[in-house]
């Protein structure tokens, strides 16, 4: 009886392909490995009981064909582990991060080739992560991926928050569908963008964003992407099953490896409460400690900069409209006629920073400083900046001694025009000038296709750039905010001088037309779930026109709105877009963009829906005081806050921007009121939020 | 009657087009400029009276096809003018090089677009040389070459020295065809090659060396290739015509141009005597003036290297067998177990040191002094070499201070593997550690396919990557031997720091199967047209079994025929590159190589066919002494020289290296006899040269 019992066991566990389990510290999360019938490793991920990700395969499909680590693999040996501790970012949401899972490390080996191929699981009360490693081995040193052959099987036709997959660009608008609505809804979601390369009717980007019919949220992105190609998602609407697509190079290749290495982390964050996806820690905590030992030189900053006025097309980045082209070195500018819109120049420059030091801005940006402009966009051009030659009206000295002088510090800009090699080899020479100049951090930007050319935003060459740009960076005490560079994936942990990213559609779309008025409250699930997100709002004069009249653009959003920003949507690096003008017409509203702070002890989700709301609270670093931040979407609503997470027995001066009644994105956006009111942990507030609009509410402990 | 006359004047005039007539200062060259029909430019090349170079097209087809500057073209204006000046270059086969043209500029305008295109054509007395230009214009600013459509009319299927057209590579050995021949020999010609890519069954390199059955030598190259793509020629053998081709980029572009700009210039040496080919100044000529000013650090240099013994394979470059693959600042080489077979150790370059000294050599090459060199081959490496990091066996110092105590100076070694986005972002610190440890002189090398992916060698790119590496290294003061780099094209006039390249079938593939024996009679009509090479010569050991009996390979030549190559391949940088003990073994015919200078005051070639023998006498700079050298194919013949070229009066010791009577190449190549005689300008010499033989004399001022 015993020998049959044994049998039937025995039976019973070759049936389940000797399945291998982990659960999460709490017990929320299942899930299983287990190798299919043909040797293909897969995985499920269940949640509260219910199944999250079907049974998902796993595995790479290498250029060399026969040696493709996709099947025929058993295993060699399982470890299990368990970790748990708690470390301090340099800046951030909260002054301290727990990091606690449960992992677990398959060893597999391919019986006909005998390469081996390792997967780590580390699953957490938040949601799983997992990576590829290649082991030093005999058989595999060196090979080149054709295709990452990962799969997420989601369990319905949830809704998502998406945008189109694409090899250079995350500047589109969110679009909110089914998924199986992704593909009629694939031509409509792509709008035009100086540099694009869209590759599939069901290809979205990471992270990606979504909500099942039973309330389940999921959100799937990698994290630690690092000498690997940037992977997209490419839906089989079918089986509603995603697969991962990685970046090509310029011959169609889609990674160079070199064994020992391991993929980056692809992650699944789930949760009931919408608000667990946006406190998540799982990206930082998937990646490597801050390799950076001395980090006083890194510091969050609030910061202005003579930018919207070009944006807008008020000014011109360009000096002079005389030369169909430059050619640096040889141009001559300083003979050139100015075009009088060069906003750029010594005498506006000192007036921003004047204006920061009126109203205690860190810090200064200037675009538009250095020559070559006449032509940087869209010309393919190689030798196109140099970084370090100013134009004749920026006095580079004069205005380094005037912020000094004001307590103000400027910041660099490298717009790049995606003129890869022409940046790296004068990378060194751009920075001392940094450094000559007391810059101590840089906005840098990759417009237009990538040069060299064939290859893409968002590929191996590229990220391997941005960290090379990043890690030189670290080397010049300067920090680095890269613009249309690869959406960040939690790298700012190991390397904190990396203190913003775009790599999305920011306010500057506003702009180019416009962007949907619940952008802000999707872009938090999205965009930030990497890292923060140099988002630049704070504009207060919504009607476009009014700064440049051939431009009819309108800002999708209410003052109020602009003002909640700075609290809902995180960065350590925040500027006040507009144009002091437009501030000094309502200097009661701009008195939250001076007081909200930049860096954080605590951050308190109090409710939050993609795509409709996201109210937070957070508490200012060092201090007792908290601001709170709500975004709309187009729906009007109420929301209830309890002040709880206040201290107890404090007394507190609420200040409250809210917006007005009759407040609208459109039609009246500049509506608002402004309350003040003592408050306590026992206190609640009710507000109001209109279509596109918000509040914002400054809580600073009565002394 | 006048009338009539003057009407049928214009008729004939119109007839003709309106051609634009040039000539050389002799006469002996007639140009002719005319628009065809269509209005698609033309040229026409006579030579005493013979057509040359038939009506053949030129024009550029844009990838903006509407703009394409092929057709409807109007001629605007010419110019003509004249030059003649002498000039002296920092180093060279003569002291003093005279450079007289006449000069034909057409100024051209499309009548449609209104575009604007200068042909600018220059006859010497020599060939002649033409080139595109750009003007600064409204209408074409920006633009990107599809093809290039310059045609080269033949006027008969003449006999061609050929190798096959590849983006890649030149390290072909050389086919002796008629042109209609090519097509059919083309599968035979194309030998393996760790990075090679042709393209047409019909197309061939530059400089393309031909003659026809009149007994005319007719060169096709280019001159001053800078920023632009490398021209290839393609043959339409049904009209005997090539046709431009020049290398595509990773997307099949294949040049991205800002006006104002010009392309390279095309150039077509002609003559009735061979002899001119090799003499012609041409292609110096035609490049811009030094822009170096102090040229004081810019010296040719006599060299030995550890370098033949890896090659022949003898030793190793990389120092351990121990890893799979190296990761650059993480393996670790100090605890290796060393493979016993690294040749770059100090005690072993101690011993090249004190040989260089004691032979008067200036310089020593080391290879495999650095760490990467396990897996720096095929691997399509990124990350491969820092250029700074010796292996635990080379000591940097030590052997820095004991070359400098034996008056030798080090040759450093800088092998890229083509990953050029890292040599780029090394090229400061590696320069600077030259500087730091008295390396005046580094030989680079692109061995494998180019790093960006996708990029070829002799693409624009790679084009400006060479430039940029050789500017770089002038402000360093480094003189640089290229190796695998673009064929080159006259540039070291402007940039006389360069001071060789391989980029063709050097020496070494003697070791890897052989050469024909009598390729180093094609070399100087084809490779050496655009600059010296690096050829690497004087090995005495034919049977490289000899060194590593694993390696079966026959140097096809014999002992004189390795000493004439000092003098037949000019070079600036001259290698002995056998191993000592090798020469040591043979010390009289070694003397010659002590002797052979390295710069030259005069040259006089004294007889020459390409593929048959080349015959040259050079006076070495600053002396009243000559060198004289003979190369010779597989046909055993015999020379008349007279020393006519010695000074008048004076009497001069002739000692003469030459093939002993049955010397050969493959049988015999050691065999070689050595007499002494004085000699006056008045002596005859008699010598005889076997099959891949030849002779060296040098002929010193008796005083």
């Amino acid at each position: 009886m015993k020998y049959t019992i044994a049998l039937i066991g025995i039976w019973f566990l070759s049936l389940s392909g000797w399945a291998q389990e982990l659960s999460s510290p709490d017990g929320y999360f299942e899930m299983k490995f287990q190798l299919l019938p043909d040797g293909t490793p897969s995985y499920q991920l269940d949640y509260k009981g219910q199944t999250i990700i079907k049974t998902s395969k796993l595995g790479l499909e290498l250029k060399e064909e026969k040696k493709s680590l996709l099947d025929n693999f058993k295993i060699l040996d399982t470890e299990t582990s368990t970790y748990n501790e708690t470390w301090k970012p340099v800046w951030g949401e909260e002054a301290e991060i727990t990091n606690h899972y449960n992992e677990l490390l398959v060893k597999l080996q391919q019986e006909e080739t005998e390469s081996l191929l390792n997967i780590r699981f580390r699953l957490f009360d938040d949601g799983l992560g997992f990576r590829y490693e290649f082991p030093q081995q005999k058989n595999l040193t060196y090979f080149v991926i054709k295709e990452e052959r990962t799969e997420f099987a989601m369990n319905g036709d949830h809704t998502a928050f998406w945008i189109p997959g694409d090899y250079d660009t995350q500047e589109y608008d969110y679009m909110e569908t089914k998924l199986s609505e992704i593909r009629s809804h694939m031509k409509e979601a792509i709008t035009p963008n100086a540099s694009q390369q869209t590759f599939s009717d069901t290809g979205v980007q990471t992270s990606l964003m979504m909500k099942t019919d039973d309330g389940i949220y999921i959100n799937l992105h990698e994290a630690a992407l690092v000498d690997y190609s940037t992977m997209h998602l490419n839906l089989d609407d079918d089986t509603m099953t995603f697969q991962s697509w990685l970046t090509p190079d310029a011959n169609g290749d889609k990674g160079y490896i070199q064994a020992p290495a391991h993929s980056p982390w692809r992650t699944i964050i789930v949760s009931d409460d919408a608000r667990d996806i946006l406190n998540s820690k799982l990206t930082l905590n998937l990646n490597e400690p801050s390799k950076i030992e001395d980090t006083s030189w890194i510091k969050p900053m609030k910061y202005v900069g003579v930018w919207w006025e070009m944006i807008t097309g008020k000014s011109t980045w360009n000096y002079t409209d005389e030369f169909p082209s430059v050619k640096l070195g040889e141009t001559d500018f300083e003979n050139a006629k100015p075009n009088g819109k060069h906003a750029a120049n010594t005498a506006h420059v000192k007036e921003y920073i004047d204006f920061a030091a009126e109203n205690g801005f860190d810090g200064v940006l200037v675009e538009g400083w250095n020559v070559g402009w006449e032509d940087w966009f869209g010309k393919s051009k190689d030798d196109v900046f140099d970084f370090v030659t100013p134009y004749p009206d920026f006095d580079v000295e004069e205005i380094e001694n005037y912020a000094n002088s004001k307590g103000v510090q400027m910041i660099m800009h490298h717009e790049t025009s995606s003129s890869v090699r022409n940046y790296e080899r004068h990378m060194d020479t751009a920075y001392q000038f940094m450094n000559k100049y007391n810059y101590p951090a840089v906005k840098s930007g990759y417009v237009g296709d990538i040069l060299p050319r064939g290859e893409y935003h968002y590929g191996q060459w590229l990220v391997n750039h941005y960290l090379y740009a990043l890690k030189k960076a670290a080397d010049y005490h300067i920090m680095v905010n890269a613009h249309e560079a690869v959406r960040p994936t939690g790298l700012s942990r190991t390397w904190p001088n990396l203190i913003g990213n775009e790599s999305a559609r920011g306010t500057e779309y506003q702009a180019f037309g416009g962007s949907k008025p619940n952008h802000v409250t999707v872009l938090p699930f999205t965009r930030l779930i990497g890292g923060p997100m140099d988002y630049t709002p704070g504009i207060f004069e919504m009607d476009i026109s009014k700064l440049n009249p051939d431009n009819k653009s309108h800002l999708n959003a209410t003052i109020a709105n602009q003002l909640a920003l700075y609290v809902t949507m995180y960065s350590p690096l925040q500027m006040a877009a507009d144009l002091p003008e437009n501030y000094r017409r309502f200097p009661d509203a701009f008195q939250f963009i001076k007081d909200v702070a930049v860096d954080w002890d605590k951050t308190e989700y109090l409710e939050a829906e993609p795509g409709d709301y996201i109210t937070v609270a957070r508490q200012a670093k060092g201090t007792n005081n908290w601001f709170v931040g709500n975004v709309n979407g187009v729906t009007p609503r109420t929301t209830n806050i309890k002040l709880d997470f206040l201290e107890k027995g404090k007394k507190y001066i609420a200040t409250i921007y809210a917006d007005a009644k009759d407040a609208h994105y459109k039609t009246n956006p500049q509506a608002y009121k402004i309350t003040t009111k003592t408050v306590t942990s026992k206190s609640n507030l009710k507000l109001y939020s209109a279509p596109g609009g918000g509040f914002a509410i400054s809580i600073i402990e009565k002394k």
